[in-house]
């Protein structure tokens, strides 16, 4: 039998530090995930898990093969460097280089030739060269407890400016400075840019996105989401020292691979305190207010058959959004995920209560974090409610009622959003002329009310101000009836008349928000300042991880390059088992399955090229590798460095690993090597790329 | 819109009653679901659902067409008396009718003309003739309020029995008095029995059974789960006046269709009360015992290849019921679904106070249950444990030490078990020779101790009898390893030594099982005076039910003839949506999608016959309809009184479905009409009986 990871890594097990520079500590918390960075890959774990020992050309080649493109991540597949990513990372330049009497997107593109290789406008590929450790510069930059919480990251900031610029000069590259660990550590990541991307091949979206949001984070999948780009240098397609080759066998049951691209971010992390924070107050709001927009939307929607495609886009992308939060929540309610991470920062304290000289340091660290998460939710129904949301109209109204009163401050003593150039950005957005959609502010207007109307109690000022004795939908109806805000002349003679044109104003919305802005402004400043507090304690908290456990803790995610290990493995679901694997066999039967209609519809190319496909080529799988958005488009690479899929989503039980990582179910969702192969041969005719792929027959 | 079910029944929708003979009252409460009697359709809930007004004649010639076989439905679906049922009801005749050296069970078997159609020995097909009230006479039997329980449940019962040899004589009929509501009701059905079904059709049990026990209680699914029976009358195929129609483009989606069969048990009318007992007490025991059972025979299976395939079916089946049981409970955990059973008892209980007759005679009865159920958990994990349970070694020794001691009781005082001929065949039963395997005995019995220490206090005597001291394993290794019990001779000899050879045998066995039989037969005593008390008081509330609601409530599965209404549908699964067909590709996709391995493992048959389907062919469908076991096999008809399709499961969410009736997800599952002609003409080049169906290409 093999030994399962959770096994293996189950609590917290002893090992020894690898990689270089890390300090003394250790041990493996599966809870943290496998976002390995390059300067410390996992050795002897990969060694003991897998019996796999790559070389140090490796994982240069990984490294330099993977790029870094807008959003998303990508790679380098061939000698004449075609790039491979996702179609939805590649959907802006689809879009631009699609003709004026074509849509690309919808129709797929294949470039018969190099010549026909189309540029995509101002994107870019951007290559890690190297990483170097530069804690102890931007640390030596910050002076002593002396300073307020402002100058200490002022000092921060400009030395991690200075590092970057610095670098970009010696090496003409482009330079970032990574903060890990919340703080706790800082990297130097310089890139090599190739600003030359053209397309190369793209399917359609009805098979790139097949199963449209219905399907979005699940699994069983059948998606082709994939896109070929390539990287030009002096007019020329670049030949790279470093690429991937491809694997034509592609993803086996039970093997272990490996995923390198750049998750975004993950908040493993977060103290306790602050996870109770996103489960009891954010995330229940966030939710409570997608179920009334997405109630709201569904009215206006039901008004017509126009109405239905007006609003149907914006109804999906609400649902997703709640399906995305609700499976992020799904991890913080489950009693058996939180008792792991209870179980970890109980050893953490316990690290750090037992060295004096890091107890004096950090140990208050977790009990500051606390107090000011729960003073936040102390008043964050009024924070929520007392506020300019709910219609954008209610939102210019509260700008305009604070551009004058704002502009008479000192700029410190202002609210974030109107220091420095601010001011004059939030006087310009007032002024832009807007269009407004009056039936849809007056549902959502009326929708705020009604949710602040079950969360406030019943003589709150807020509620008293905008109800005034009438329902939600009355008062919702005469503000957005009422107001003249959507004539960007209204705004124009208010914003030049100043604090005494704000003052004298009898427009019903400008008279709510005069009334809600001091509690409004009370909330944020006071916000503030326990942010800062909460900031700071999470260095703190980050500083301490990394003192206590050193680089054997992958860091949170953070757009970076970074190499996830996992198995290729099915899961339990629904009563039965997922295969590890989907086939073509398996997208022609959803699709029939759903009579061919939207978003299960095939396409006449697909239909078309039925009897030419093998039809139990591998088209989707599924592994434990740890990702995040962000990690779109990764390779999925063997043993061997091949490719053998495609990063593009995860299942819908892995979104409570951006708080907790676990792979009992959790599982990335990738494009098979082979059905990348199957189709561009059978269906995209595209047996140029197939050999540029190093594939023969 | 469609205006969907949970809409209109939501609550307690006021309806006035239909059908012959229901008291004043009614009303529909959802929870209860739709397995209706055929002397109670109804008829107007049909009307407003569907705008369906079935004539009597359609309903006559569904009624007629169907026919109950052994433990499943089935329906006659020609005019030669053609008979479809599920492939997993036709085991025993498929495995009777197989020659020596062949197994039609793994190979399938198609008659080519009707000579070799061939009987299934003993099979016989029950034909619903008609259904009359005999609740008064019943009743009438039943002497008043002086006699005891039992003398009260020996006159109905022979009055039951009267009522059945009566109507037998009378008709040459099979007859069966039905109690419904728990005694609220009692109708006689009258039968009319085919006793020669022969075997015409059967697919072999990798398609009928495609995804084996993972899939099984599943949705997607993928079976062709049928078999063609023949009935035959004088030697020649019936003739019938009543048969199905075929519809060759069977289920749509939206559409309403009828499940016309025989579900076999739910618990609908349990109190609030008796479910909780059944969450909380009887189920948490049924699974740690399932657990525990599994992991002895996982241990077992796991010491080679021959044990693998020993224990496989047995693991597998545990698992099963597992999966059952979990799914049942989980209804009952839900906190939603619960509070709409609450509300549903409130407001019966309300209906009941409000009418000081009814309040009367049943107001009582709600409590009365609830006292009786908080007792008998009491000591139910006495009653659990302190019993000859773990081992069949130890069951023997029970056996054996009450032998004696019953039969020197009045047949009144015995244990049931032990009452009338019951002495006998447990006598008869302790002395078959039995094969024993001590490995297994062993790990049961250990785990049955673990189980123990869990749940008894330390002192207990039960634990000190059993372990002494020891651990569970030393415990149930000293006492398999030592006992004699395993041989016929040592068990004779201790019956023939009657009492004194019980008392004076030094076998542990023994000795164990004298320490446990005087609380073991204390516990079984007081349960038996306390379910007395629950089984009257059940039957107060299910005729209260029948007097408040009257027949506008289908009474509780009973195994006889009943009509489900549902809807085609789909549902939301897993993030996504399941569809609400299944196709061929969904077939060969799954099974490549576990690269061909069993349970997912297609026939060279299925494989041969790939090109010859059209793959887009829908193979299983889902819909609303009402079942549970002892449905399998029924037909599903349309509208027009057609078969669409053949009822073999339900899914994972329709567990719940026992004791409360929801389909928000739960779903009946289906194999399709056009399946089932597509694979009867394209794989089993069965066109005679596609022919027989009555459809023409």
């Amino acid at each position: 039998m093999r030994i399962g990871l959770q096994a293996f890594l189950s609590g917290v097990v002893a090992a020894s530090a690898f990689g270089q520079g890390q300090p003394a500590g250790g041990g493996f918390v599966k809870e943290f995930g496998t976002m390995w960075t390059f300067d410390a890959p996992p050795l002897e774990y990969w060694k003991a898990r897998y019996g796999f020992e790559p070389s140090a050309a490796w994982l240069e080649n990984a490294r330099l093969s993977a790029v870094r493109i807008p959003g998303c991540s990508a790679s380098i597949v061939s000698s004449a460097g075609l790039v491979m990513t996702n179609h939805h990372c590649a959907r802006a330049c689809i879009t631009a280089v699609s003709p004026p009497d074509s849509n690309f997107q919808a129709i797929g593109f294949v470039a018969r030739d190099e010549a026909s290789e189309r540029r995509c406008p101002g994107m870019t590929a951007d290559q890690l060269q190297s990483i170097t450790d530069v804690t102890a510069r931007v640390r030596g930059a910050v002076t002593g407890a002396g300073a307020t919480p402002g100058r200490r990251v002022a000092q921060r900031d400009s030395a991690i400016a200075a590092i970057e610029q610095d670098c970009a000069r010696e090496s003409g590259g482009t330079c970032q400075v990574v903060g890990f660990y919340q703080g706790g550590r800082y990297s130097l990541y310089r890139f090599h840019r190739f600003t030359d991307l053209r397309l190369v091949m793209e399917p359609e979206e009805e098979i790139s996105f097949f199963g449209g949001d219905p399907d979005n984070f699940t699994y069983p999948r059948y998606d082709l989401d994939m896109t070929f780009l390539r990287i030009y240098q002096d007019g020329a397609p670049l030949r790279p020292t470093n690429y991937l080759r491809w694997s034509a066998a592609g993803a086996k049951e039970d093997e272990p691979v490996f995923v390198v691209g750049n998750p975004g971010s993950t908040g493993r992390l977060l103290t306790l305190e602050q996870m109770a924070y996103l489960r009891d107050v954010q995330y229940p709001a966030l939710l409570e207010t997608y179920a009334e927009q997405i109630a709201a939307y569904k009215q206006l929607a039901s008004m017509g058959e126009s109405a239905r495609r007006q609003y149907e886009n914006t109804i999906f992308s609400l649902e997703n959004s709640q399906k995305a939060v609700r499976g992020y929540r799904s991890g913080l309610v489950d009693s058996a995920i939180m008792a792991r991470k209870t179980g970890f920062e109980r050893d953490f304290r316990t690290r750090i209560a037992a060295r004096a000289d890091l107890r004096a340091k950090y140990g208050a660290a977790w009990d500051n974090i606390a107090k000011a998460q729960k003073e936040l939710a102390s008043f964050a129904r009024e924070t929520r409610f007392q506020a300019f949301t709910g219609s954008s109209l209610l939102g210019v109204a509260g700008a305009l009622v604070r551009l004058p009163e704002q502009a008479a401050l000192p700029d410190s003593a202002r609210l974030p959003a109107f220091r420095g150039d601010g001011l004059a950005r939030a006087r310009a957005a007032v002024l832009r002329p807007q269009p407004v959609d009056t039936a849809y502010e007056r549902l959502l207007l009326a929708a705020q009310f009604r949710m602040a109307q079950r969360n406030l109690p019943a003589g709150d000022p807020f509620l008293r101000a905008a109800l005034a004795g009438r329902t939600p939908d009355a008062a919702a109806a005469a503000l957005v009836g009422g107001t003249r805000l959507a004539s960007v002349e209204a705004r124009t003679m208010l914003v030049e008349g100043g604090a005494a044109a704000i003052a004298a104003s009898t427009d019903p919305m400008i008279t709510l928000a005069r009334a809600i802005n001091p509690l409004a402004t009370g909330h944020a400043m006071r916000a503030l300042g326990i942010n800062a507090v909460i900031s700071a304690n999470v260095e703190l908290v980050g500083e301490a991880i990394f003192a206590a456990y050193g680089t054997s803790l992958p860091p949170d995610a953070t757009f970076t390059l970074r190499i996830s290990d996992g198995v290729v493995k099915g899961f339990p679901m629904n009563g039965t088992i997922a295969p590890y694997r989907t086939s073509f066999y398996g997208l022609f039967g959803r699709s029939a399955e759903f009579d061919d209609q939207p978003p299960f519809r095939l396409t006449d190319r697909w239909k078309g090229a039925r009897d030419r496909l093998d039809l139990g080529t591998a088209l989707n799988f599924v592994s434990t590798n740890d990702i995040i958005g962000g990690n779109s488009g990764s390779p999925v690479i063997n043993r061997a460095g091949e490719v053998v899929g495609l990063i593009f989503d995860g299942n819908i039980e892995s979104l409570p690993n951006r708080f907790i990582f676990t792979d009992e179910v959790a599982r990335s969702v990738s494009v098979h090597s082979q059905g990348i192969l199957e189709a561009l041969r059978k269906v995209y005719g595209a047996e140029r790329i197939a050999r540029e792929l190093g594939v023969r027959d």
